[in-house]
């Protein structure tokens, strides 16, 4: 039996065009608020963290044309581009998806946005999904 | 301002062809394990529930070709198929989502699995992303 891993839904990342009409869309929709924004220049993303209990709406849109997410959007259009799950340990969990013969993007943690520590993982053996792995 | 309706992420939902195997990936690489297994005959998927903190994985898999995920998995493979959030008034969130101008899949929250009472937000005016308002 693996030890279990995921402690939490971190946030569900949601590509969109318009950063500022997402957010007034979840805000006059859901009543839910920005409570923290971030450039991550890193990633080529602005990001807003709308918190959601113990979990965010992570609303993403590209800075700049050969950022993943830009090209995500060209190819695929708005919506959910990946989900992030709270790690205790980011490279322990990393090395378990290694372990099961998983593909990753991250060869080691890096650092994520507010402060994290993060991977993702290939959604090529993940049954399509893109997800990523937070440590705070 | 309108009142906070998400009380939490109540799952992200990913739909695949092989639910035992998809089972079998979270269960392996990241020690999650299934909680509750359900067939939901009126949306044609079965459906597997792997708990992470008070939020679920939903593995999702059709039933019939005529599903809505048996035409989502023919159109664009594998992946997040829509994330779910828990709502304490379906019927009132459902309801702020028409007075905003949002369109829905759903004219009225109706039954989902595990007991739930359930609405669906159409993506079109979504950014992109189903959303369903799940009442516990």
């Amino acid at each position: 039996m693996t030890t279990p891993q995921l402690t939490e839904i971190d946030h569900v990342a949601i590509a969109v065009n318009d950063l500022d009409a997402a957010i007034d869309y979840y805000a006059e929709t859901f009543g839910a608020t920005v409570t923290h924004r971030e450039l991550v220049v890193s990633d080529g993303v602005e990001e807003a963290l709308l918190k959601v209990a113990d979990s965010y709406i992570q609303l993403l849109t590209p800075t700049r044309d050969d950022s993943p997410v830009a090209k995500y959007l060209a190819n695929k259009g708005e919506g959910i581009h990946h989900v992030g799950y709270r790690v205790d340990d980011c490279a322990a969990a990393l090395q378990s998806v290694k372990d099961h013969g998983g593909r990753t993007i991250d060869e080691a943690p890096r650092p994520g946005s507010r402060g994290t520590t993060v991977a993702f993982v290939h959604p090529k053996s993940a049954f399509g999904t893109l997800i990523e792995l937070v440590q705070e």
